[in-house]
């Protein structure tokens, strides 16, 4: 590619951002987009909603700007949780990484690439000079100089080491704060018992409350025992939906509420369809009611067990219960909200053998994707294209349709097919058997991360079928020399992939096209106030949030000392990043569940693989370039990086996996004095009821208000 | 190797065999042979000491048999402890395998192998045909007979799979019942705390005093500093010394107790030497009492810490006590007599280094051991010698000679290299930093494990030099054809170790050959009852035995199907191996340490890795004799035995790691209604005291009795 093509891009991308920050601007202030912008003031009604009309409102103003970088740390925090903050510490952390690594990029390895003559360039013409000349590959073979490079790689991964020491004993630090400071919650005091082994007379109901009586008689409190209630769901999602659609045709006119009987609706008598959807609703109800009072769905061998203190409830969960290891597993159990009540309709031999399909989907999904990035691939190589369909030659001899086609259509392309990975991953993740949402997307957000690395990343580097990708990884010495030849060529490509994809899908998050669009339709055909009542907060998907920005730092880690020009736009995609999720926290995102910064080990994990992954290119290119000392070098260095990783992980990943025993009995001790105590273990005998076993009734002749009310039926 | 070669080394070993049975059943009734052959019967004094002469003493007789038959595995389990029972069930294993092996091995494969005519034999000419001719090698390519091979595969896994499970589930039963019936031990009650975080105005004493009584109010008991006390132990040793000589001097004559004082003992005045070294002895035992009143060595930050209950010990140890993790470890305390003291004397830097030191000592003796392999690799090539020597070609030439160079000498060379290697393994293990002994033979048993694999067996078949084995590993493709190529063509040296190795080494175990020399020499020059006060009854080293039989088994499962001539020497042996460790249980080797049968997972594990390498070996050879589908056909069998040893790891794995909340819980309300455990409590407190601040007396003018009395300094 070479630099005007480059241009094209970055200016299409930088207008599309002006827009979006414009349009932005003057849509928020609109009173009718208050629930797509501001869901967090609309749920709390705090935005007052003035009606009445003036210019101010449709000029793009900056205001919000100022407004979202106000708050502190501490402010975020209580408004945000935990995870909002750690999420924030990335681009943090990113833009002190390439703000060093811009000053050392800029100002000198690109005037030494630049300076070297190794690719033979036209000077007079500076548009059309490849990107390479800036890159190392125009560094001459064996030049002294390369031993910049090497000291730049030193330097810069001993900045991160240091860099990701402090973020990380920042972090933990953080957690253990917040759990000091947090209200008693239900998943301190609870974990989640499986395997209970059957015995011939009682049932998993009393075998727990034996087992726990009599090995646990201090803490124990209650339990609950989890049932098969896929059944029941299914009849109360039947009452929602009829009690939805009551209320759509009780907000009708009274002429669409009555409808012939009989065939096609033309014969029999007229009825009021208001009433005959009623007396449906109560028939559902009933069936409801009856299945929860012959105690639900069937009883499955797992249950949720609550104690009296958090180390009560730790002691059980660390210390293997039965002398069978496989019954009576422990597990932490998640928030009650926080459940993801499906995984326990399946059995266990059902969800085992999910596991192995989930394996096997996730590498065909990962196989298949290679052939949109083959394509994409193609297109960056015009003559390529031009050999496959010739008749196009005509157009794409034109300058801008060409740069265009090189420049920005390739990215938008791969753009396109990953943003249907996500809910893949997702989908993956729900079916391994993951007990809460908040596991489900850790678990989608690391197999999207590895999905990425492997798609974006390899598949364009290497740009080979899948099976060549594969054979060289079964000849493990060849990789450096291979990685080091193949890399520095496709980093013009990665720059415009960093324009496209991080600079404009980051301001369109801004823009929520998607839930503009829909409310617009909503408002468009519907009654204005229709939704308020099932309004829900939006949540930010941290499973494919997170793993584009590693990405981006996993980019600008490899390229740092390979095409330094890749800094700048990485740097000016962390700030935008910054101030746009700090503005969506602020605004849109409500947490739907709180893990207390377990998303950092991701980060700090992927971050290690980046520097590696730059070292072993280093040796590559160094040996390449005939600098054969340099690259014998750099072998200590990924070396040094893993230990200081094994370092890391034994001094901070077990915060991260359990709080400990003075922590426990601190928190365990404060509480105490605190006279709502006894209230919230009172509740916490049925917080985790599953949801279905609690009655929603719809039907108006329950108690005169034709609204939902959630009523607990004890089991 | 040809089948006469094979013969003759059978013959001779078979015949050391039965000299060694036959001079162990007469050295045994010699009653000066009591300490060496029935050390424990001696320490009891049961064993009568009947010194009168008669005939029946000097004939060989096999009664000692049937005494070591008898007695029944619970017997045996109260006299020898669990982990003497575990090692006996290696044997039966081992013998169960084999029979079964046997009988497919000898009556369905050998005849299909021999009737095959792949190789060219001269049918005249039986004690001349190769070994080869029994092994699959011999199967047509592509004869369909060779289904009746992958049947035996698949059927033979089945069954040590199943023998497996039967096996892991018999011995985790026998550990739980073990505990339940164990008497209170020290070990249940306390964990090692290391990593004390050192605070200003206290000391590592105060800081666990005032950490325990907090977090554990309820169940801490006690606790003992660690203290470097390497200068105190050397004093100790000093003393010990002198009383040795004391004692040696005070029962020879009185002639040797003077010595001249002054230059070369010839001029001075005359001096009594055992007041000389009795007050040398005095001098020393001040100055032990000194620095022990002193407080001792220096404190470091480590301390065991005793618990009132197993329970309240398991939750100290499986909880993360501190904040930091490297603060507060716990870990599972050690019996105190198993402590392995000089590791405390070094620092954790220290240790740390040592760790890498020993990763790449061992990666070195492990490559320099390659040395010797070939050297005898090259032995049972007879040309290949006779190029190099050429010399020898006339003695060489000779069929006795030639047979024995061959078929005898190899294996005798390898096993005095290997004889070697275990103390260098348990100094690697000790220098690994670990805390008890029986963790370090632990270790030493899988670093002796894996060496053995390495160097015997992949090192014999593939007998090129290091470099070209890493480099196949490196190509992880080509591995199975590679090992279907080579294993087979060693079938006969294997057979000839398991002869050498297997039958003469175990025989010769049975006469304890050095204990008696050294038996022998210590009567003839010194008085005979001197060392009864010291006399200490040796343990097994079960570092280099597991490590034997454990390599013995993947011999007879990687040739069970290639050459099942192998099978029946192996029987032989692990019926050999199973009497023979069954009368030195009873009659010599007492426990050192319990561990509760901890070395059955390194077994289970090795077998796996055994059965695994079949699968490849078949896959390959499948491939070689050219029937591909059988060959795909195989290679499901790896996948079903690795899932099969993953449910095991879940399974049976967490109970040799620890014990349960049931079983802890349940130990401890018996111990409720005991008596004695107030006793044992107060003991608790001072049972782990360095062994070095126990002052042990020796001087005369102490109590008036010469003998050493341990006598507790309170610290």
């Amino acid at each position: 590619m070479i630099l005007s093509a480059l241009l094209t891009s970055v200016g299409i991308n930088l207008g599309l951002c002006f827009l979006f920050f414009a349009l932005y601007s003057i849509l928020r202030n609109q009173p009718g987009n208050i629930p797509v912008y501001s869901p967090r003031l609309f749920s709390e009604r705090k935005a007052q909603e003035e009606d009445e009309f003036n210019l101010e409102r449709l000029l793009p103003s900056p205001g919000w700007l100022k407004r979202a970088w106000q708050p502190s740390e501490d402010e975020l925090l209580s408004i945000t949780g935990l995870d909002a903050v750690v999420f924030m510490r990335i681009f943090i952390f990113c833009v002190r990484v390439f703000a060093f690594a811009c000053v050392v990029g800029i100002f000198v390895l690109l005037p030494v690439n630049f300076s070297g003559d190794q690719l033979t360039i036209d000077f007079s013409n500076l548009p059309n000079k490849t990107l390479e000349s800036f890159s190392i590959s125009n560094v001459n073979d064996g030049s002294n100089r390369l031993w910049i490079h090497f000291c730049a790689v030193y330097v810069f991964t001993v900045f991160v080491c240091c860099l990701l020491y402090y973020e990380y004993n920042y972090i933990s630090l953080k957690r253990i704060d917040h759990f000091y400071s947090s209200k008693p919650r239900s998943d301190q005091f609870t974990i989640l018992v499986s395997g209970i082994p059957a015995s011939a007379g009682s049932s998993f109901s009393q075998a727990v409350d034996n087992f726990f009586t009599e090995y646990h008689p201090s803490t124990y409190l209650s339990h609950t025992v989890v049932r098969r209630t896929s059944k029941i769901q299914s009849l109360v999602n039947d009452a929602e939906k009829l009690y939805r659609t009551l209320g759509r045709l009780k907000s009708t006119n009274s002429r669409q509420r009555h409808k012939r009987e009989g065939f096609f609706g033309l014969f029999g008598q007229k009825v009021d369809l208001v009433d005959h959807y009623e007396r449906k609703l109560e028939d559902i109800e009933d069936n409801v009611r009856l299945e929860q009072l012959s105690l639900g769905g069937e009883e499955i061998p797992a249950a949720f067990v609550s104690f009296k203190s958090r180390f009560g409830a730790a002691t059980a969960l660390h210390i293997r219960q039965g002398i069978n290891p496989t019954e009576w597993v422990t597990e932490r159990a998640p928030e009650p909200k926080d459940i993801y009540w499906p995984f326990f309709s399946a059995s266990f031999v059902k969800r085992w053998m999910f596991k192995i399909v989930v394996v096997v989907a996730y590498i065909a999904v990962t196989i298949l994707f290679l052939i949109p990035v083959v394509v994409v691939q193609g297109l960056t190589h015009l003559e390529q294209l031009e050999t496959w369909l010739p008749f196009l030659k005509g157009v794409l001899n034109l300058t801008f349709v060409s740069n265009l086609i090189t420049g920005y259509l390739p990215s938008l392309i791969l753009q396109l097919f990953l943003s249907i990975v996500p809910p893949i991953m997702i989908l993956f993740s729900s079916m391994q058997g993951s007990i809460s949402h908040s596991q489900i997307e850790k678990n989608a957000c690391t197999m999207l991360l590895w999905f990425t690395v492997w798609n974006i990343f390899f598949a364009n580097v290497l740009s080979g079928s899948a099976l060549s990708m594969v054979n060289i990884f079964l000849e493990p010495k060849k990789i450096p020399g291979l990685l080091g030849e193949v890399v520095p060529a496709q980093a013009s490509f990665f720059i415009a992939y960093v324009v496209t994809s991080g600079w404009t899908s980051t301001t369109s998050e801004l823009l929520r096209l998607f839930p503009l669009l829909y409310s617009f339709v909503q408002r468009l055909f519907m009654g204005k106030d229709d939704d308020e009542d099932d309004f829900e907060i939006p949540s930010i998907p941290y499973h494919s949030e997170i793993p584009r920005i590693l990405f981006f730092k996993l980019l600008g880690v490899t390229y740092f000392f390979l095409a330094p020009l890749i800094l700048p736009f990485l740097l000016v995609y962390c700030c935008l990043g910054y101030i746009i999720y700090r503005n969506q926290f602020l605004n849109v995102y409500a947490p739907k569940f709180e893990t207390g910064g377990k998303f950092w080990p991701i980060v700090h994990n992927s971050t290690i693989f980046s520097l590696v992954l730059m070292h072993v290119i280093a040796i590559g290119i160094f040996g390449l370039k005939k600098l054969p000392l340099a690259s014998s070098l750099t072998i200590p260095l990924p070396i040094l990086t893993l230990v200081f990783n094994a370092y890391c992980r034994k001094r901070f990943l077990p915060i991260f996996k359990a709080y400990p025993t003075e922590c426990l009995i601190k928190k365990d001790r404060k509480d105490q004095d605190d006279p709502t105590m006894t209230e919230f273990l009172e509740k916490l005998a049925t917080a985790y009821q599953d949801p279905a076993m609690k009655a929603a009734r719809y039907s108006r002749n329950d108690d005169g208000r034709s609204s939902p009310l959630l009523q607990g039926v004890e089991v």
